[in-house]
């Protein structure tokens, strides 16, 4: 909405007045310096009048395809202002990709973004699969700007189990071409985001044949529109998938083959080849294609800590200026955020913001020494590294959609506008849960090295750092009585995983022993494999949480302390959430739920006082949080109210559907 | 979309083959009698046509306005059809809201229906809040086509506390007449449905202002619009709210007052009354009217139910159909149902909808013991209703907005597209949990009634049925040993229940005897108080299903069968979901939670066989599932493929944006 001049509500002045520490340390802390935050600020400065524009749009209003056209514009704009730029071709592909990243990619394209394939799919494939002469080739191409790319890999029939794809690409030595062909309903591509109606290329992912053989799947670079009219080319069936409940700007498509013929060298050939005769030459390393998907992964857990930290802003500023209900009857309606259990819907997820940002940054760092590490033909840590990466996309992007949810309903009715913007963040995040792997299948990955891992503890083998632990539990280390200080809490949290481990292993084995096929085996416990993933994930969190607040080097004490306050609800959130299993596999009795539940109750309270300087520290101007209810000024009842005006049933004073189809029904009674 | 006549998807088919019992004897229990079958079905089939062309509408491609208007058409051919019924007053309105109920109104309104507030609020409200003169000329007036009313309580600024109301109504003796005011922008009334442009009258609740005291919020009838020409009256600002995450052809509206005269009539007067000279007289009962608000939240755990059944059935057969990934390499992929983790994300909410479906039947009979006991001026069992009435529209609407979230996410990216039906179900299922009562709220009124209960219990007073197992643990009564069967785990169930209570209750006195203000500690034990009343809830549900199971007096021992294992599923899922209670509270031991949990797994797979009958034996048409996952011939690639032809992005080769915003731009950098 338009930056109203409106002054500060006065509930929140007051708050940002007692607040007991400087909110730019949390954004220095996030950002990583003062120098970045001044970086960031720029850059989401300079994208303020595209911003501005998108909002006299009221995209919500229109039509289906009214808004794709908007989403075309808009994107336009924002590359338009990038060229300006003139930055060197690198530079500015990663300046695109940090202005298409969560924080301000969902303002400014707020349901998915028609083209952010070409940059975060289609260039890194073709930089990390294809031949030299390819890259050189397509690269210049793509920055001449005649080729669009997507990457087009899902299907409708397929989609986690890439063995399963069914496109054929089939090698024709006479012509010397590839023909491709869509064999079944089932093969036709779906969901590539951009593939609908805004590329003109995509890199396709199909079985290859040659040599009457199947050699598995494969990319092929193939040309699917005029460059010049963006005419479909003929024998491909193309289009978009139609509505969805959010990522609606995202132009995900379908895309089918009748005998469509590409040259031979279109197929990516920095690993596996096919020759000009069709002898197929096989990838002597398919390792290092590996670290894109767990790149990709990390980067979602960036995006959906920038999600859920909107959501959490919002919802403490509205709980802030909101009223409701006496505690005596001569007092003023309380703030909402003074209810213990609207505190208890809100606090643990700001803390959460701060475990995913601490995480992937642990993450992040790991990713790069393994990469370094790859080129070096050492792949020691890509096991644990993947294992990690997989659990955590699914716990973090669970946690976030359901935190963003629970949000949502503690601002009431409200969060149930769209100009709260808490459905499309909503939108957006629990499209994470299915896509770039679904959590499941993911959950059950990384309960396979864990379930390993578990194995090679009980041999005696020493293990990673992530999965350490387990040697403990395997020497059967009693845990030291229960104490409530957080050195025990995390000795909990380590005890649980490794007892979910443990029990999940047991149990698989015991089956196999009674003479469950392995595959069979692993399928019938699969629901405690999933659940010891999970527990893994948590505490990996948890530790990587409390590692880095100990490290912080804030000169700030107060800081500090409201750190190791989030940090500490994290932990004891967590742990009364999973209490069962706690009680289960710690040293945990039952007696200090209570004291554990009293430590909770005692955290919330603290963190009230803060909970606005920490959201504000978060940084979101106005034109990037996009919510009536989460505005700096906290003028969430005037701005309602302006959004509602912009509704064109209000434009007019009444509507013709009452003329043209009430009224003659209801004369008709007479 | 369209009835395709195609044939059954083999994979359906075979599991219809081998179910083990009728799925008709699921739909006679739910409809209550193969003639009560009948005639819903009859009803259901009434409207095909009607349903057929919604379906035509392709709606989710159309702007907002649009959309409005169509759902407008589709309100007047409904109507048109009941009329040429020529049933009586009495039985129309019934018809009515039988038909605008979930199960069918949600498919021929699918997001909200604009004149549903008419029937359900406005005409019940003039019934029960009305004197005889009064409803004798607004429901003539109504029936005779001239007032489509709302009612308009909500404000901007005040929800569920409703002595916080601003709207004024001052009565002026001189005129006979009230002003109505809305002296702030928090007092406009704020979401009424049907109020943006529908609506030509309300009830409007107002705080009474007479002889200059305020005598609290009434109700009063008022005109908003002329009933010729539908343009609003003089002083009255009117208008709709703008988009939401779900229900946008409900027109939910706002409505603010000038100084807006009404004749001193329009106060609904059958309780409190204002006399001519301005004396205000107060009404002697004010019991009778509060059976409305637990009927409506009666009536929407009906509606939960089925938003929840189709979310289900919706699963279950797309889970059939979907293959993906192997357990062996030369097998076809697997059936996604095939999967244990896919089960337990599946099979206990087919357990739920059975669950809701009886605890309704049975608070619905006690609403009319009590409703006729209240003529009688028996007050006796109203507070019980009331508590139960709460906790169960708030925890049925928080679990069934949560499972309609896991069937969606269980059938992955598919799930996410709005054909699947699947994201229109939730958004209309997680309205619930903030209207009529946001759900903390109502978990923190029935607590109020068992921490009140416990007393009593603790003072030897014995208890009404539902909080009867209060009774014995205030005695002491030790906990049997555990064991695996049912009725040990029930009684689990009560002394969770029964110790949260006594828990929450002992936190609230020691800090009322620490010296906290009662409302303060109140606040303060806020979290286990709302926990305690969702264990009331569940073990009132687990009990209310057990004994419905048990006195099934179906012929058919295979659907007998089926029933129980249904009913064992939902007892063990939610004792394992909440195992740490159960650990705390109950008999049970560490060493019983991998026992239960074997259960659980067996459960899951025995109910894999007849999962397809059961949701068939929901009944649900095509047309009123409105799914392409879900539709009984389990052609769901078919039909994404039909329905993805259908946005009018597909009817052009190329979208003009690509010439107009484009390609001038990537033309440019060369």
């Amino acid at each position: 909405m338009k930056q109203q001049r409106m002054a500060v509500h006065k509930d929140l002045q007051y708050e940002r007045n007692r607040c007991t520490f400087d909110p730019v340390e949390v954004t220095y802390f996030l950002d990583g310096s003062p120098e970045k935050t001044k970086q960031r600020r720029d850059r989401e400065q300079y994208f303020s009048d595209v911003l501005a524009l998108k909002e006299d749009m009221s995209m919500r209003y229109k039509s289906h395809k009214e808004v794709y056209e908007d989403s075309l514009r808009i994107t336009r704009d924002v590359l338009s202002k990038i060229k300006k730029l003139q930055l060197s071709r690198m530079e500015e592909y990663e300046f695109v990709l940090s202005i298409f990243a969560a924080r301000l990619g969902s303002a400014l394209f707020q349901d998915g973004n028609p083209v952010v394939l070409h940059y975060a799919m289609f260039l890194p494939a073709l930089m990390g699969q294809a031949n030299s002469e390819q890259q050189a080739y397509w690269l210049n191409r793509a920055w001449a700007g005649d080729v669009i790319g997507t990457y087009a890999q899902t299907e409708l029939g397929h989609g986690t189990f890439l063995r399963g794809l069914e496109t054929t690409a089939t090698y024709d030595p006479e012509t010397k071409e590839f023909v491709l062909n869509s064999p079944t309903l089932t093969s036709y591509k779906w969901w590539p985001g951009g593939l609908g109606q805004t590329a003109n290329h995509a890199i396709v992912v199909a079985q290859l044949y040659t040599q009457g053989e199947c050699r598995g799947i494969h990319p092929f670079v193939v040309q699917l529109r005029d460059v010049e009219t963006h005419k479909p080319l003929k024998d491909i069936i193309i289009g978009e998938i139609g509505r969805k409940l959010g990522m609606n700007t995202a132009n995900n498509g379908f895309l089918g083959f009748r005998n469509f013929r590409i040259p031979r060298e279109n197929m990516l050939m920095k690993n596996s080849k096919v020759l000009e005769d069709g002898t197929y030459v096989k990838s002597t390393n398919d390792k290092l294609t590996y670290g894109t998907m767990v790149f990709v992964r990390v980067m979602l857990l960036r995006d959906l800590q920038h999600y859920l930290s909107k959501a959490v802003t919002i919802a403490v500023r509205y709980s802030v200026v909101r009223r409701q209900g006496q505690l005596k009857l001569e007092q003023p309606e309380l703030q909402i955020i003074d209810y213990v259990t609207q505190q208890y819907k809100i606090f643990p997820h700001i803390a959460t913001c701060f475990a995913i940002h601490v995480t992937a940054s642990w993450v992040l760092d790991m990713y790069y020494t393994v990469q370094s590490q790859l080129h070096q033909a050492n792949y020691e840590k890509l096991p644990e590294l993947h294992s990690l990466s997989c659990c955590l996309k699914a716990v973090v992007s669970a946690d976030t959609a359901a935190g963003i949810e629970q949000l949502r309903l503690s601002c009431g009715g409200h969060g149930y506008m769209t100009v709260s913007n808490l459905p499309t963040l909503y939108g957006l995040a629990t499209a994470v849960c299915t896509y770039e792997g679904e959590n499941t299948v993911l959950l059950l990955q990384t309960a396979r090295y864990l379930v390993k891992s578990w194995k090679q503890a009980m041999n005696g083998e020493s293990l990673p750092e992530s999965v350490e632990y387990l040697n403990e539990a395997a020497k059967g280390v009693k845990h030291r009585p229960w104490s409530n200080d957080l050195e025990c809490l995390i000795d909990a949290y380590n005890a649980v995983a490794a007892g979910s481990i443990r029990l999940a292993a047991e149990h698989l084995d015991r089956r196999i022993r009674d003479g469950v096929p392995m595959e069979e085996a692993w399928n019938q416990t699969g629901t405690e494999l999933a659940q010891c993933a999970e527990a893994h994930a948590r505490v990996f969190m948890v530790k990587t949480f409390a590692k880095a607040v100990k490290q912080l080097n804030s000169k700030s004490e107060e800081f500090r302390q409201v750190m190791f306050q989030l940090c500490e609800l994290y932990i004891v959130y967590w742990a009364l959430r999973n209490v069962g299993n706690f009680l289960r596999f710690s040293s945990m009795q039952k007696e200090h739920v209570e004291t554990l539940h009293s430590r909770l109750e005692y955290l919330l309270t603290t963190i009230r006082r803060n909970a606005v300087g920490i959201v504000d520290g978060f940084d979101f101007d106005d034109h990037i949080l996009c919510s009536a209810l989460g505005a700096y000024d906290g003028n969430v009842y005037e701005r309602l109210f302006q959004e509602a005006m912009k509704s064109p049933l209000n434009r007019e004073a009444m509507n013709i559907s009452f003329e043209k189809y009430l009224k003659p029904f209801l004369k008709s009674n007479l």
